[in-house]
């Protein structure tokens, strides 16, 4: 290894593989001009001091301790393909160091948001029982067959939370020429306006939107924040829609605010995954379940592996990355997503 | 009536009605503006000369000769609002009078445009069946249940026919960055490309599009001309989107190349409407169904009146109408779509 | 001739010539797939029985009686290339027989609104005089320079007049996120509305807005509309930018509304063109002046080449023309802007 | 003091001043949300420690010490309201210490975008010389004007550097639908291609468009990297313009790309401002001319205020700024741009 000058790249991509988020040609790629060790996450941080002092790059989110940290002197950053924080690694010396933390799951902002456009016109336009009526022989023909429908063009839609789903929604719905408005409290107001979407309180959101997001991440202050009182505010026959974490929501409340008929709703996102068969979700009328399916698309996994090979890039030019996500000092210790198993 | 100087409209809307597609607001600012005769359709052509003399315009779509025309010296326009046209009118004669016909179709194409989109999100998802295995206990969950999943975003659209409906789709799609190709012989490419859609020949656009919606309107020449033949040169896998009239599709070669999964499809037409209760495409595995209720839409319906409101305040000033579609001497013979009897 | 079933064009494009208005490529595949007549404008009437009863279309604006029209049965359409009507032939026997009679002055469109984005620039940067000014040593440097700058993003901009100009302005706009508001008493509301463009009466536009453009067409009733009291209703320190006819305003008083300071403008028409050399406006400060050169571009001329192929083409198969603009029974006697002599 | 627990600033934001870049209304929220001391930059370093160590923000680039930083135990952040990053603290022990640094220069990028459309279009219909022949009665009518005029519309354009200034640039084409490229060597591809933007290399880029927008920072690796090389590589008759800073181009190789007809061009920076009067760009004919005046826009100041402001808020909840720029590890060192000592 001595004479081979490559950067060195641990790879512990658990519960991503190499496989799933980089293509054939990619892999080849990272293999060529980088030297790979393939490892277990639990035995990055045993390797020998010899190593760790070479490693350039670790993708993945093994757990790591200070000791490790302080001997890994040519660390410049992780990729967490992961992509949910864990709290496994000292980050204020990550931090200290200039040693980058970077996640990639801005890859599922898209694919999540086009399930989020699919639910709300489902629900919009009765979609789903309209389908299955017209198995059953049952259907109801023309306008007799729209008695709740209506349109999101030119619809108020209320965005919670304008991360990186929340612009691709945004984005999405520019051609159904919206009235978008947004509630995001980390974020100045002037970069929503920047992307021509309102800033809104949350109940000013709540009591005039027709169609409501939730993609907002779980943190240490908004768990369960959408409870009985925000659901009661909402529109009569308005639309909710579900698609970041289901702990931001009280799901009782949600579920009691849909057999009401007061809202209508959908979810990619449930409180336990998988759910009790005989969870009460399963059989309520005026709701739409996704199995948390809304992100994890193979496109978007190997859009991961696009994303560490342009940061990679950049880092090799002793730039900063600019393409995966920063952990941030201020933020790394709210975040509160549980981490996937399962692809 | 002798000094009342308003305006004098019949009114024979059949089958819609006043009340459908006037707002009260509206319908009371159309009793005050003008001299409202209301009456069947069939009553209208009988009508006695002086009446008809005095004519300005007429909503509705009542049989019509050229006798009733000739004397009709003080028409300018009438407004089909029905909006299919049928042959029940002297159209030769109206052309060589100048007296306008114009119809209100357009206000359906944005709620069919959004079925569409709704439509192509459902199948590229598997929305229905995924709601329909949630319910049932044996969903699948994350990537498991995204096995044929693909986005829209980036994907190659085929729009057949660009009229109104393939505008508004066209709108729709924005947000989503598909690459658009359109096939419409009664156009100008140039058109399409302002509207920043790339011209395809038939055979283009079936062999390379993601998704096929097919909007174009049923004429003497292109009916049955979506055949087995056509079914065949589609990517594998492709979504196709039946949105206008049936009878431009062969509807057992669709099935069939459904049946053998070679596409995925979805209609809101059907060859017969009602449909036979024991008709095969009820159960067809793959396949999403509507029961034409794509653009029978309240707001839909009061778009109407608003459109004939606009034109007949430019008319009032000897302006042409320009709200509403004008029938066109050329075509006016060629159309072949079959009216509505139920709104 | 007898055994060339080619289409017969008649061609008397004058001022505009062949060459100019079709590359080389387009004017042989014109010369292929019809046959083609040229001649002078002032000979065409004169044209013997046999060859009149044969014309399929007519390239120009000749000079045409109501025998002609009578006697050319095969006659569809007239494109007038010069695209200014002027009263030369029996529009009501054309109107009546449905020969169409387009123009392509929607060549001009783009053009003109990139002038008129250049012009508003030029006046809110004071562009010219800077420029001025550092030629001759007495520019003032960063802020000291911008004493009046502003920003067209953002800007409330008002148009008057929303033909095709007008939506190739509000197109160029749209980068801007300017707040558009347009005029024009022609046209329902609605179909601002769907341009994003607000609806707005003159009173309020010219009050409101910070940069005006004119690009109405001049007809029998706004000529001059644009005068002292419309002008002294302008925003302090607004841009009126004049691109259609000079005719539309009383141009003293619009020198008058500079000179005071009152507003800044910058005018591509003039009441005289060419204009005395002793004319006031050719030294008025705060006014920035083009000489009818917005539109004259080789690319804009070629493009009407392009047109008259597209439409040729749809007329071949008989369906109506759909790329030049048709002349209307209602409109062709109202219009009055001056053809040009000079291309 | 000891009872006031607002926030401690110290204000020392020379060159600028809190009354450019605060609104009235803005600055007196700022004084009743914070305490404010205000000082000369030089005297920052010197405060007496119980002051250094109560000190939260800082507005301003003083220059500071180690023994300063490490002092102030409650400092969060510098707000650099010059905007260029000069050699004055110890930017190791602030990234260190997870002290921001944060530049406003973003404010600047719309007006810079708006005056390099506008020189460029100026440019293309030689704007500035059609008015100066028309002072002076030389004036060329229509197409006579136009011998070498095109259009922006559909243009392929080239943007050298994406930063905040070149997605303004991008954001203000929108409507132009041009065909824009970039090349910038610190961004990953598909961040250009998220914008529409095609990723070029820069001989491309060179050789393909038809306008050149420059708006790189220069940093050590680029100065002079535009030289007679890259010159000869555009294409003939090409726009380049010149926004950000005068030592990216060598300027002697452009005025010769200019002078010998290759290319035409505009720049608002020169490598003297002031500029002295015998420099041979006062005359260059083929040049607009523009003396630093892009940025430097009241409107522009102001939003200083506005994104410091907002950032403040995000900052008093411990939460990372999201408005302003963030000085980065790897790339402070190599910024060369020299502060402005005008405002």
């Amino acid at each position: 290894m001595t004479l081979d000058n490559r950067p060195l790249i641990v790879s512990a991509p658990y519960p991503r593989t190499l496989d799933l988020i980089f293509s054939p040609e990619r892999k080849a790629q990272l293999f060529e001009q980088y030297r790979i060790l393939e490892m277990e996450s639990e035995d990055v941080n045993n390797l020998n001091d010899d190593i760790i002092s070479e490693i350039n790059y670790i993708i993945g989110q093994p757990p790591l301790d200070e000791q490790f940290i302080q001997k890994a002197s040519k660390l410049r950053c992780i990729f967490n393909v992961e992509s949910n924080l864990i709290d496994n690694m000292p980050y204020p010396l990550l931090f200290e160091r200039g040693i980058h933390v970077v996640t990639t799951g801005q890859v599922f902002a898209l694919p999540v948001a086009e399930l989020g456009v699919a639910l709300a016109l489902a629900l919009k336009r009765d979609l789903i029982n309209a389908d299955l009526m017209f198995r059953d022989g049952n259907e109801l023909w023309g306008g007799d067959g729209n008695a709740n429908a209506s349109l999101l063009s030119g619809a108020t839609v209320g965005i919670i939370g304008f991360g990186d789903l929340g612009k691709a929604l945004n984005q999405l719905l520019k051609g159904f020429r919206a009235k978008v408005q947004s509630y995001d409290p980390w974020l100045p107001e002037s970069l929503l306006r920047e992307h021509e979407v309102a800033p809104a309180d949350l109940d000013t959101l709540l009591s005039t939107s027709d169609v409501i997001f939730v993609v907002a991440s779980v943190t240490s202050e908004n768990q369960h924040f959408l409870n009985k009182s925000a659901f009661s505010k909402m529109k009569a026959g308005s639309a909710f829609i579900l698609l970041s974490r289901a702990n931001i929501v009280n799901f009782e409340d949600l579920m009691d605010a849909v057999e009401s008929k007061h809202i209508i709703a959908a979810s990619d996102v449930f409180p336990e995954e998988p759910l009790p068969l005989d969870h009460p979700v399963r059989k309520l009328d005026g709701f739409v379940r996704s199995a948390h399916r809304a992100g994890a698309l193979n496109v978007a996994f190997l859009n991961m592996g696009e994303m560490v090979m342009e940061d990679l890039k950049l880092l090799d030019q002793n730039l900063p990355p600019q393409r995966c996500k920063r952990a941030e000092r201020e933020t790394v210790s709210r975040m509160r997503s549980k981490p996937v198993t399962t692809n």
